[in-house]
């Protein structure tokens, strides 16, 4: 073959085509064959040079979805083609998805290939709604977790999880009621403030809040995907939310009341 | 005033230049200021514009460092003053390290401000090691939090902590010995597996494994900053591991023996 073959397994970022890394958008710009999953933008591809072949190989209810094997024997065969091949994934694509999967299979056919970490939806979902999954005196860790289960045996720790400061829920809309049960169940008060992102980092960005006991029927109407934070620092949504800043802070008469948050909250969660 | 100011809270991800994402990029090569801390690489300064004011803001022994305060008050009077401002953060501006409370400010004073997510290297770190955060029938949770603390009062729960898949531990490798054994006294299996990866994504990038009974004594000689990785998804490391086979696949005779993973891993977890 005329050239080495390699494939570049990138996180294309949370929706917003701005938060693809600039490693990752200069790799698309050169691919040969782009591998692209549901939830990455349109912008995105667009990028991709003349002639690029554009392969869709996310789900496709209703019609023929490829299987992760044909994923893989369709990176490994571009990649001993000598073809500059990228995997575009939703978020980080190491962050659930089987990006891994696909290294290794790589890795045991001898493709080089190279990772391309991309901003997961599990921190930036919560930024964009002005929610920071730490927050001083008030947050010191987090943990993510996907709601989506085929198999009840490997459902979630619930009552661990419940432990912890801040929990982001992955894919855990269609189920957010059973989820909120299980964390009060687990030892997590009802009051315990929760927010929903839905499409976050795009223009059908919404944001619902509410609390452990509330959240299932605010949530209605929402559609997926949508991220769902738990924890004292949802309460922060109000005071940096910035899409309202946005708008509203060119006006000088607009009045931020001084506000101590960090004891007001370090008192919510004594 | 000639026009309003806009303070961007930006990620530079986690070292490696070309992970800070386009729309960070864009921004910082029209900023006027930019204020910058530690860990970020020069490569990325470079890219501001001539004239543009860059002000280290970060930690420096022995000389005096910027408050908070101080840092807040820049970026707010900067912002007020109508200039284009960038706030350029190690990783991401929301995990840790206090880009919530620059937000917090910056809204309290009217100045318009948004946030530009980055790779955090809690994700990013071990990904270049070839370590997957999560991985289908091993992983379906982690946890990050941060090994360092000046109060007892807030020591993380390791107990807790110990029971999730994966746990990702920033600022520990100071207390790597202490954290080591807390997790073994919540209940982790001593044989479980530990990576440290220092200054990850970067050449001086070094990769020690082990596991719990032993990380400490094998991790001396690693210096700051350094993103430790526990649990079974440390095992990915010898069969994803992606900077060695980026130097030794192009060689079509090297065997790479198909290991049957998940199934070694099931085994391994079960």
């Amino acid at each position: 073959m005329s050239r080495n073959g390699v494939v570049y397994l990138v996180g294309a970022g949370p929706g917003d085509p701005g938060l693809i890394t600039v490693r990752g958008l200069e790799v698309l710009k050169q691919a040969d064959v782009v591998a692209y999953d549901r939830l990455v933008h349109p912008d995105l591809l667009r990028s991709a040079r003349e002639g690029a072949w554009l392969i869709y190989v996310g789900k496709a209810p209703g019609c023929h979805s490829w299987t992760q094997d044909e994923i893989n024997k369709l990176l490994i065969e571009c990649g001993k083609a000598g073809r500059l091949v990228v995997r575009l994934k939703g978020g980080d694509p190491f962050v659930f998805g089987r990006g891994a999967e696909e290294a290794e299979a790589l890795r045991r056919s001898g493709v080089r290939f190279e990772i391309v970490p991309g901003v997961s939806s599990a921190l930036a979902a919560p930024a964009y709604a002005g929610i920071p999954v730490t927050y001083r005196s008030v947050a010191r860790s987090f943990a993510v977790v996907t709601g989506h289960t085929n198999n009840p045996a490997e459902e979630p720790d619930w009552a661990s999880l419940s432990t912890l400061d801040t929990l982001v829920i992955l894919m855990g809309l269609g189920r957010i009621g059973a989820i909120a049960e299980s964390l009060v169940l687990g030892g997590r008060s009802p009051d315990t403030p929760v927010a929903v992102i839905q499409s976050a980092t795009t223009s059908d960005q919404k944001v619902v809040t509410g609390d452990l006991s509330n959240i299932a029927s605010r949530a209605e109407g929402l559609n997926p995907p949508a991220v769902i934070v738990v924890g004292e620092v949802v309460r922060l949504h109000d005071r940096i939310d910035w899409s309202a800043i946005v708008s509203t802070s060119s006006d000088p008469n607009v009045d931020h009341p001084f506000v101590d948050l960090a004891r007001e909250l370090e008192v919510a969660t004594a």
